[in-house]
């Protein structure tokens, strides 16, 4: 599958007949499509009905390929559906009451009068509303839209989908309730004040898909102004992420991280929260690579030394690029033996098969190195004991965790395995007791 | 029951012996406590264990009745819950996921790479969102918790528990996701400016117990700037529930609205937004009176005509008071025949039955006449019309179905008939296409 592709169902029936579904699988394969799976839906007597999932680029593939299947004899496209737009029908989240308003006595317990006995317990020790309102885990998630996948600024309101998409996995990954925030600011100042007020209803704010470098800005500020934890994913997530699949890929190829030298290129949000995570971690040497003078100061911020590429494409034992840029890297530039990461997305700085055969002894992008393997568990481990950060500390503990779910011969285990965000949320919790920075958040 | 009680569940074992049970509620009652609900949990051979769930004011009183109780032969409580610390526990509403995680396509199609079709779906089209995100269906719920309840400026984490409620309320009778967004402002300009900015992923903005007169330059100011409702609760849905009561209460007595002359003092949020309303419906006059010279001026401005109290007790028709101050209308005001509505909470200005021992024909309060009964349905209208205000005349349609709703002999239904919300969306929704403001929202 690539990435950004379109997934159509083709609903079609066909004559019985040898051949017939090979004929269909080569008008599909003819204008690029990719089948993807088979679903047979009714056997008649002479036909077949079959629901046929195809991935493309475009939706101009599509109607050249539902031309094509209508040519065959004995074939026939009854309906199409787009798969992606029908699991987004009527959006992905919804707020659901936990309370069953059955009776006179329910309401009046949960709304007036019942509740004022609530908001005066809160009144009195603000904790309370841990134990009493969503506060105790609810999470806002918020963006100003301006950097969404590798689409660039795509405002407020046509991020909301992808928000939503994480909202769910907080749902599903660690029980949190997500509150997707997309707001229409002009300035990172406007983002930092509209956080810092919304901020009472949360237990957590969750910083996503902001425009570097206005993203650290935006999270230092809010990390001194609020005593609660500020977490940037597309920095701290994908760092973790960028850890794990690290510590077993050097077990792969035999390399100690201690004294290994790792070259980052680009410092933007992801590559300066990887520099500085795999300093804090302990590798060898962190060289850093990035043309933007501000962004090469961060990197030298964080303990990278910065480089020429040429010099930090020869010296690294370990390759990671997050430069947003396809096709950046040579195959030219590959040492043999080399770990090579190329994170960016929808097209990665140097293709896994290219990076091989150019000499790399692993190579992996970053659809496999994803944040959603980070972080859930790590936010529901600040959360559940009331740290007032994630520390690179918690974050170290989450990627060994991460690195120890992978299935033998993977860098990485599926962030679809539940053991994986108990055992991230155990380690990350068990590090912030071992830190002792329990219970400094404040309500 | 009175306002702001505290539920407290006993759990006691008595000796099965005559008169066992009378002599529990006989302690209850000695000590103020309301007796609200039996139930027995457990029968043995000498013992039964029951649980007794007891109202009052205060925690001391439930103190004195658990020591009366345990000084009775063959009584003995066993433990004790507070109902609505209980019912609280956890908090009311969660985020949940409409999508079901089972597998990596499912992921793709929520996630990356499949959401991002969504995005660039509205970027191309922002209605797009209202089909393929919670945008549809969702409302933001916010304050700055200045005056919540009858319990003032308990600031915005304290106000969080009515919030939830409210969105509950949301849930059950519309299904609409409300979000509370409880603020951290100092100032009407920075509640504007934070609910501006965090607009575009709702449907529409519910205000709710801010203080007056802020709440008038807030919810004009939003209704300006958003092309999207903006309801400010407090005003709009309590006008609503009296209007409704108000429309049953004249057939009861024989009162013609519109020759009618209906007193409403106290121009706050509610008074002022009741004066409105009625004037809108068309009642014979409306006399208003508010001691500050500013909120009297708001009373001119919304077509009511302004007069010293003494001159409204003497010609009115309605009496409605919405002031906040307890007993704060002698008995020796009310008319003979009158209406009398005292809408304050937790005590009214007079109390029912004190104002129909005055001579009223008939006298209700707060309690029942409650804005749950309207804003479901009414912002549900708004929003599934696409209407970009909650108009007069919505409110109007919808007071006239909540009145058609209420049993015989009440005045209004209660607000846990879900025919009731199904009714004022219809109205409302008609109203909306009536007036030819369907559509007239922009996304």
């Amino acid at each position: 599958m690539k990435s950004n592709s379109i997934d159509t169902v083709l609903e079609v029936r066909l004559r019985h007949e040898p051949g017939m579904l090979a004929q269909v699988a080569a008008a599909i394969a003819e204008h690029r499509g990719l089948l993807c799976e088979i679903r047979t839906v009714r056997v008649g007597d002479e036909h077949t009905q079959r629901e046929i999932t195809v991935e493309t680029d475009t939706h101009d593939q599509i109607t050249k390929i539902i031309a094509a299947i209508q040519t065959l004899t004995g074939a026939e496209v009854l309906t199409t559906r787009d798969r992606v737009m029908e699991a987004h029908r009527g959006g992905k989240i919804v707020v659901e009451s936990r309370i069953e308003l059955d009776s006179v006595r329910a309401l009046r317990t949960i709304y007036t009068p019942g509740v004022a006995q609530i908001v005066r317990a809160i009144q009195i020790d603000p904790w309370v509303a841990a134990d009493t309102t969503w506060r105790g885990t609810s999470v806002a998630i918020v963006t100003d839209g301006s950097r969404v996948l590798g689409l660039g600024n795509v405002g407020p309101l046509a991020s909301l989908p992808v928000m939503e998409g994480k909202a769910v996995l907080y749902r599903c990954f660690a029980g949190l309730s997500a509150v997707p925030l997309v707001l229409d600011v002009s300035s990172a100042q406007e983002l930092i004040d509209t956080a810092t007020r919304i901020a009472p209803g949360f237990a957590a704010i969750h910083l996503e898909d902001i425009r570097s470098p206005d993203c650290f800005e935006i999270e230092a500020a809010l990390a001194k102004r609020l005593k609660k934890p500020v977490f940037h994913d597309d920095q701290h997530g994908t760092a973790t992420a960028v850890l794990a699949a690290l510590i077993n890929a050097a077990k792969v190829v035999g390399l100690r991280l201690d004294s290994a030298t790792i070259g980052v290129v680009g410092l933007g949000a992801a590559g300066t929260a990887i520099a500085n995570l795999l300093g804090r971690f302990g590798v060898g040497e962190v060289l850093a690579h990035d043309p933007d003078p501000a962004a090469a100061a961060r990197g030298a911020q964080v303990g990278a030394r910065t480089v020429a590429a040429p010099v930090l494409y020869a010296h690294s034992d370990v390759l990671i690029a997050a430069t947003g840029i396809p096709r950046l890297i040579p195959p030219t530039s590959i040492r043999r033996g080399q770990i090579v990461f190329a994170l960016s997305n929808p097209e990665a700085e140097i293709a896994p098969d290219v990076a091989l055969s150019a000499g790399a002894a692993l190579a992996s992008d970053g659809r496999a190195i994803n944040n959603a393997l980070a972080f859930p568990g790590l936010m529901r481990a600040a959360i559940e004991t009331r740290a007032r950060t994630i520390t690179s500390d918690m974050m170290v503990a989450a990627a060994k965790a991460i690195a120890s779910c992978a299935p033998p011969g993977e860098l990485v285990p599926s962030p679809l395995d539940l053991a994986l965000h108990e055992a991230v949320f155990a380690a990350a919790a068990r590090s912030v007791r071992e830190t002792g920075i329990a219970n400094t958040a404040q309500p």
